[in-house]
């Protein structure tokens, strides 16, 4: 952008916390889209100056209307743009030359139209960026900052109570982020902001959230996308929310190839492959919910403020079936459900009736309902017991014993430091109403309360690992010298080993032989069979040519090798600057991996590790990382691939050290990173990895020098 | 059961439509559990006779009460019996005694606390056998059967409107199935019948819902179950459900290892593999429910009458966003969301607005407030293509256009045959209760409308395939002769692999040497390399005692490996009885299978395939089915496998014929299944398929013979 940071971040909160706010193309019908934002201001006690801008009438709703943007009695903090498509660019330039600083832009008819759209669209972006000003939209329903009763939105969301709360929402979609406002809503979700980013001309989602989630009376950070531009935007939020103490929750669509289809066609930005976008925003502490319900699952779970310091869950109910459904949904989603200790088993075996059940899941039965201190003792100790972290009750109904109940859960409350939620299915409304009243979270379905305990669970563990393992720093490594010395493509095999060497990642040392003499004294020097392989940066799959002869182990097995791989290259690429054949030390291992890395468009710099052979492509058991990664991460990716088993060994086969596995992804994650303005794509396939640890025995590095690169903050350049 | 099958059938008749109901307990406070349904009874308009049966009271709201059993004025078609667990056989005898032949029983104390009170319940089981009287129960809620106005339970549902519907619910929880009918009742479906099947003593789940089924008023059949016992009567209520054209959707819980451990101390019904369990009833067209939320959207999809023609998915949105998870998890459920047809384009571009989507999802934008034809034309044009056999328009909020919306539904209900769905986010009550009325079903979620219909989808195409396949005949196989000639245990290879390959089963031949000179012999008549095996009933996994030794090729290896493997099995066996070493000719192929067969506790004869090596214990990649089945079932099986696309082909190599293999699993699963009252347990390790087709190599086959055996209708008993 073309002004200073300080001056943006003033701009932008002038946008948010307006003192003043200028309605161009104000309507006195307050029905329509450009009269309700007068009226939602004026309805809820907007405490800030309200300027309609209007030929058409002197005044509106009794505040004075002036015909034009220049006759604005001051500059204002914020325009609310509601005028057609065709007038929006010469209201902004007008709104610049007043002093105007922040814009909401209502208007459609930009680049979700197509390529004239889209020219209109920069054009703003110019405009506003000419004038130093920030932008919201176009074609975006507005925002609501409900602690200042700011309603800079037409969204049917604000038609409703929006008294503000811990959540901080922020939807690339109107519509849809509009129905998930409204659901939040009815679920006695507060937001404190509600901010719908349309086309992202200028303010893109990751910098609006981060304009938001500082504000100490949020606590939890929601977004909805369907298409992500700034990959490395996206990571700095997470890690501003993981040092601000706070979740974020990111529904994004386009999971599949036909929903990337439609989104595609619908929003027209850019398609990440979903498998990278979900590794690297995990890899950053980021929830993902599959949907909205999911998601607000997660927010009634994230908004209360106990942590669980673990994984184990203590479920009661009174229905044994419900707990059966709650355990093995808890097993799929990687919570556990301990069996008690013997001090808790023996505590629950005093209050319990005789055909409950005192392990876990605790089957209270419905006896409670005549002796409710059954069921507070029973959930006390439950959640007494030291392998419990958090806890789930269940029930039903109950329509005649709400009081009691909710009398009950409080008791519970005051009793535990452990986060505990209600599950009340077909509860009676005044449940719903007392226990969202008392601050106690209730889930209507208790496959769903698991899951969001889940996510409770893995929040804070990523905390905790995070104040163990510290923050990353990035190596500071000793890059080659490449600065004019080197072409983009295939880069040669030599060269490219050696670098990877020095950056402490094990790749077999290959020489180049000009000739059948030097490849014979290549043969003898390395007192073993070797491989011969094809050289030239012409030729990147060298296979593909059948360019690699393998276990050579007499000179005139060499000899003829080195002839017959000259012959092939010439044959099947007539064309190709073939540079000589290199020599290779055969080498083996109990299990064969590929790992590599790429330049993502969003993202940047990822490093994928799966299991090689035939099953990477049956099975696409592959794990993906943001790079630089340390140890722990490289870990954690390896416990992803659904075949790691293979890796600890089966049918006799001796377990591989995970160990050295992980620090050659983490000392490779480091490297990459640090090239990445040069680096597009590395390929180490087969990585073999033996008693010896592993070993990658075939490396091939593209480069596609890009100097102004992506945005990659914190990484030291290559000289 | 002691009684003909008629008079058992005239039991449950009365039990389920009873004229007159004796109430053994009532007491006069009608909130009790023993009050209740006198209550309920009462208030809502049962128009038979209730008779109360109590010492304390000589009329109970104004109805006459004899003092016991014996004194009542008639044998009751139906008796509830509400005493304490020590007082209820004794009722039960009386009852019997009396005449009365169907009872329910509430009272708890038996199976579900221990080894003295299953005692106690097998005691009330004989009882009622001894009366021919049937017997709900024990500790259960009872059941409702709306249509008549019986209300023999204290359920919590009964305390709201249970107006009947299309709907049988059976359940064997109490508190669960109470939640879930009260949930159904929530959306507006109606349960013709709500069944808690309790201890199952003697009516269990698929007795109760085969006596119901039949109703000409019931259009769905969903249940919840903990456990199963008797597999074969669960698949005869899918056939017989099928039959009807009525679809069976069923939640079972227990599906992991924590769910089983807690299933079993619940409800002690014995564990059923869960993988096993889902593909037999999915075999016979059961839709089953992850849980009961994805159960009542299932009900609502099914409760209406059409259906679709195939897979086609049609999406209309006002939010891509929407459009875009909807057809991500289409395609996830297996759903299309197919392209549509040129003409169908031209038809929506006419249609729509400029910044819509014409593509499928279709976009039809917020632009419809304003013009509700083109929510009209755009969604009917989009249902009109020929690739399209469902749609689901998504929708939110609309709070002031609902009547209109409503009516633009009607229309294009009426304008179409294929179903459509209604999904409405944070729908007004207004909307969900007028489409309700209307009998347009309605979501309040896209991805649960998405699953729902491909629910639908399924139930319809599996309809479809029964009515091309016909109805699977048992083959009249030629068994072989066994009775009184073989033992329990592994049996002898030659006679096994003969009996498989009679079947035509492609098993290797194998010849039994009794000593060195037979096998140079049978390597010498094989002309080829040979493997040879121990042989020996007493040792069923040769490779554990070194007992194969592959590729011999001439006579001194052959001499040798006669006498190594003789030696090897007496030091590893020295107990086991030797018979010779089987000779073999070498076999090779592409792909390597484990296929295997098992009588399950409950269903009976299981086959299962998978592929081979090391994978199937890594991955667990095996699909199951219940024998007998068809060819086109052994496919269906075969796209079960997640490394499936190995049988195409990967890397070069060639596919193998997958018709071949399913042929081979099609015979198998016949043979076996007649096999059933010996054979426990077959293991055809590997399968090697190659350009001839498939080919076992290895046969482990063990019987046991269970005379009285499993309940097989319809199959040959070996003679």
């Amino acid at each position: 952008m073309a002004h200073a940071p300080t001056a943006r971040a003033e701009a932008i909160e002038r946008l948010i916390h307006p003192r003043s706010i200028a309605i161009v193309g104000a309507s006195a019908d307050l029905s329509k889209i450009n009269g309700r934002p007068l009226k939602h201001l004026l309805d809820k006690g907007y405490a800030g100056r309200i300027l309609p801008v209007n030929p058409k009438y002197p005044q509106i709703a009794g505040l004075a209307c002036v015909p034009d943007i220049a006759s604005l009695p001051e500059a204002a903090d914020l325009a609310i743009v509601a005028v057609p498509a065709s007038e929006v660019l010469a209201s902004l330039d007008a709104l610049g030359r007043r002093g105007v600083r922040a814009a909401v832009v209502f208007s459609s008819g930009f680049g979700e139209t197509g390529a004239d759209g889209l020219a209109l669209e920069q054009a703003l972006a110019a405009c506003a960026a000419r004038h130093g000003m920030v932008l919201c939209g176009p074609n975006c329903l507005g925002f609501v900052n409900a602690f200042d009763k700011v309603y800079a939105t037409f969204s049917q969301y604000a038609d409703g109570p929006t008294g503000p709360g811990p959540i901080a929402f922020v939807t690339q979609s109107g519509a849809f982020g509009t129905a998930i406002a409204a659901l939040a809503r009815q679920r006695g979700l507060g937001l404190g902001y509600f901010i719908n980013t349309g086309n992202q001309a200028d303010l893109d989602f990751s910098e609006l959230m981060g304009s938001v989630v500082g504000d100490p009376r949020i606590r939890v950070a929601a977004g909805y996308l369907e298409g992500l531009e700034d990959g490395p935007a996206l990571i700095r939020l997470a890690r501003r929310c993981h040092q601000l103490g706070k979740p974020l929750v990111l529904t994004k669509v386009g999971r599949m190839a036909s929903g990337q289809r439609a989104a595609a066609s619908h929003t027209g930005a850019l398609a990440v492959a979903d498998a990278v976008f979900d590794a690297v925003i995990r890899q950053h502490g980021v929830l993902r919910a599959r949907n909205e319900e999911q998601m607000l699952d997660m927010l009634q779970a994230l908004s209360q403020e106990r942590r669980p310091a673990g994984f184990g869950l203590g479920i009661a109910t009174q229905s044994g079936g419900a707990g059966v459904m709650m355990a093995d949904r808890a097993e799929e989603v990687g919570l556990d459900v301990p069996e008690l200790a013997p001090a808790t088993q023996a505590r629950l075996a005093g209050v319990m009736p005789a055909f409950g059940s005192a392990g876990n899941p605790v089957d209270v039965t419905g006896q409670f309902v005549a002796r409710p201190e059954l069921l507070r003792e029973s959930v006390v100790a439950l959640l007494d017991d030291p392998g419990i972290h958090l806890g789930i009750v269940w029930l039903q109904l109950m329509t005649a014993h709400v009081d009691t109940l909710v009398r009950i859960f409080c008791e519970i409350r005051d009793r535990t430091t452990k986060p505990f939620f209600v599950c009340w299915v077909a509860a009676p409304a005044a449940a719903l109403a007392q226990l969202q009243a008392e601050g106690i979270v209730v889930f209507s379905a208790g496959e769903r309360a698991v899951e969001a305990a889940a996510a409770l669970a893995r929040h804070a563990a990523f905390a905790r690992a995070q104040a163990r393992r510290g923050p990353l720093v990035p190596r500071q490594l000793a890059l080659p010298a490449l600065r004019g010395r080197v072409h983009d493509g295939v880069q040669p095999s030599v060269p490219a080993t050696e670098w990877l060497r020095a950056a402490g990642v094990p790749v077999a040392s290959v020489a180049l032989a000009r000739d059948a003499d030097q490849a014979v004294a290549l043969w003898r020097a390395a007192g073993a069979p070797v491989a011969l392989k094809i050289e030239s940066a012409d030729i990147t799959h060298k296979t593909e040519v059948g360019g690699v002869i393998l276990n050579l182990d007499d000179e005139a097995a060499v000899r003829a090798a080195y002839d017959l791989l000259w012959q092939r290259a010439r044959q099947a690429r007539p064309q190709a600057v073939l540079d000589g054949v290199l020599v290779q030390a055969m080498a083996s291992g109990d299990v064969e991996l590929v790992v590599g890395a790429q330049r993502d468009p969003v993202f940047g710099m990822v490093v994928m590790v799966g299991l090689g052979g035939v099953l990477v492509e049956v099975l696409k058991d592959v794990a993906f990382r943001h790079a630089p990664f340390d140890v722990d991460e490289a870990h954690a990716m390896l416990r992803e691939l659904r075949l790691g088993a293979l890796l600890d060994g089966v049918r006799g086969r001796p377990g591989v050290d995970r160990g050295a596995l992980a620090r050659l992804l983490s000392d490779l994650s480091h490297w990459v990173a640090a090239m990445q303005p040069w680096l597009a794509e590395l390929d180490l396939n087969p990585v073999l990895v033996g008693a010896n640890g592993p070993l990658a025995v075939d490396c091939v590095m593209v480069f596609r020098h890009q100097p102004a690169g992506l945005p990659a903050p914190d990484r030291p350049r290559p000289t």
